[in-house]
């Protein structure tokens, strides 16, 4: 069997009604599928990107060296197993990858929305992707999961379109963004923002692309500080520095440093900034209680069985958050909800990078 | 009895022999002093001030309306008692408030030093501020006290002139910055050093303190989230909105952007740039055990009664950090060492904000 990647593109015309008020029309979905459809279609598995990921999810682009962003997970055999479920992942609305997003042409215009971009937010990526869903004819999955951003599009489902997944596994992520995680944001806005290279928005693709923005990768420094923990550093860089004989130069850099501007600049190369604004801005308006009186009321909406995983070590999406969810729902007895706090020193990366603490278990729950 | 401030000037012509092999000369070191040396001279409190400190650290001067930053701890009748203790607190080498310092003129030439500046450690500072006292005739104090780099100099002057300080509080510091908060200071640097306006270090002053930097605006965001924790900003800033209307509006404010914000801007206003290039590069290179074979042949020099206090949300430096200073001393019992783990919801800054916690520990270390 074979992980049988595929890209596909969707064109909408009908506009999409946005949290906001506003509108979106017309607006493409780009996402990717592995494995096949059953006959019944009943083995469709959904996967929810992160911030910065896409709906290349696993295997390696013709001409690519590197694999997709859940590529540990998801494969032949794997836990994710293609040879037996049709996944699914689709590029979220407000991206760079090619669904629509703030550098798209704006209709009928030949300029792109920049700043005229409506403002989405995690249900609206969602609905999005429902009504992408609909035009497939999958109207019911056996799953959805997603960690991060992807696990806050897992829970929206799972609240706003109860009867369409059977199970819903949320990794890493929250029931409403809090302030220490809005302020980790705020510094790449702001240093976006800042950047004279930006332009006010009004930049050239290309030029960011070939030069970086300075402004950017500062800004992702801060996100790679959160998505660590202080212990993954210690161990991770210690106090190693990159040149032996620099100690007392201005410059000179520690491994961390290091590690930080390498992954800070490099991300520059491929991330669009006002898409990063965007997506942050999504992120920090986050709150699954909005449009409900609580969230428990939010959340007694929830018909699917719901798994949720944090990290002990996640220092941008506390694993306490998660568990107020558990909490609040046991005590409504409204679904089945597990949760489960896995020990990593690896911070809110844990949900890419430690594939082996708990693969096993999502291989169970796609399995019972 | 009154607070009796008093703001000093000394100006030195021997050279300074730094860490690095290189040397300062001349330099000065502008110094406050609160109540009244005694007759014995027995009765000298030295306190060292953090990162954007300076010697003000209490009263108002006149004209101005805020207090210095450890007003609420130092003063008559207060912990730090100048009825009874006569204070000095000098600013360090390297700091924008008078000592010598990357926009000092540079001798004989008419230019600033800017990058000609040599890279000073906490032990540098150390060292000119002994020098500093020697020349007041002060050779024995009753003790030092500092928090965050006032503790690492609190502690630097324990191992490296164990017989100056008859006692030594050092609060929320730590024996070695660890790459958390390494990376942190790198999101500062980073952001100032990109910063056109920043002018590779030829910026002018006068600029900076009209205009902002908005680089190091940025940068001391990063900053303050590291000074607070994830408890403290939920508490203090949870979700609130800052504009009811503009939860969509892509430049819309929760409260704690703008907290981050006004606090970044404004430090540009009352900061050099290049000062704290150099002083967070000395608080990265701060490692006690420099020089000696293992940390615990550096605190073994120590014969000052040692009292450490740490506040369990720093995530800046962590409890733990003390905790291991305290663990490897007890384990020599070469000198007394008290280790305290305050309760707190305010992170790093604690040790400004959180006095009420500590200010009886303070007295009775004192008085006793």
């Amino acid at each position: 069997m074979s992980l049988n990647l595929q890209t596909h593109k969707e064109h909408f015309t009908n506009p999409l009604y946005l949290e906001s008020g506003r509108i979106l029309e017309p607006y493409d979905i780009v996402y990717e599928t592995y494995g096949e459809l059953s006959s019944t279609g009943d083995n469709v598995v959904v996967i929810a990107h992160a911030l910065t990921g896409s709906h290349h999810v696993a295997g390696v682009y013709d001409g690519d060296s590197k694999a997709g962003w859940w590529d540990a997970l998801v494969g032949s055999g794997k836990a994710i197993d293609t040879d037996r479920f049709f996944v699914i992942c689709s590029n979220v609305i407000g991206s760079c990858f090619g669904s629509t997003g703030p550098m798209s042409k704006m209709h009928p215009y030949d300029d792109s929305y920049r700043y005229k971009f409506p403002v989405t937010t995690i249900r609206d990526m969602v609905k999005a992707q429902r009504i992408l869903f609909d035009r497939l004819g999958i109207h019911r999955v056996h799953a959805i999961i997603g960690g991060s951003m992807g696990g806050m599009q897992a829970l929206q489902f799972a609240i706003h379109y109860p009867n369409f997944a059977k199970k819903t596994i949320a990794l890493a992520a929250t029931y409403a963004t809090q302030p220490w995680a809005i302020a980790f944001n705020k510094i790449a806005q702001e240093a976006i923002l800042k950047d004279p290279e930006f332009k006010n928005g009004y930049y050239k693709s290309k030029d960011i692309a070939k030069d970086g923005l300075s402004g950017m990768a500062v800004g992702r420094m801060a996100g790679h500080i959160s998505f660590l923990s202080y212990h993954s550093m210690r161990e991770k860089f210690g106090r190693e520095y990159k040149r032996t004989d620099g100690l007392y130069e201005l410059f000179g850099k520690f491994q961390v440093e290091s590690y930080l501007e390498y992954n800070g600049y490099n991300f520059t190369k491929w991330f669009d900034p006002l898409s990063y604004l965007y997506i942050t801005k999504a992120i920090n308006i986050y709150d699954l209680a909005r449009g409900f009186d609580s969230l428990q009321e939010a959340l007694k909406r929830i018909r699917s069985e719901l798994h949720l995983i944090s990290f002990d070590s996640d220092m941008l999406f506390m694993p306490e958050e998660m568990r107020e969810i558990a909490d609040l729902l046991s005590s409504t007895k409204s679904t089945k909800v597990e949760y489960t706090n896995i020990k990593s020193n690896y911070g809110h990366d844990a949900f890419l990078v430690e594939i082996d603490k708990f693969e096993d278990q999502i291989r169970e729950i796609l399995e019972e």
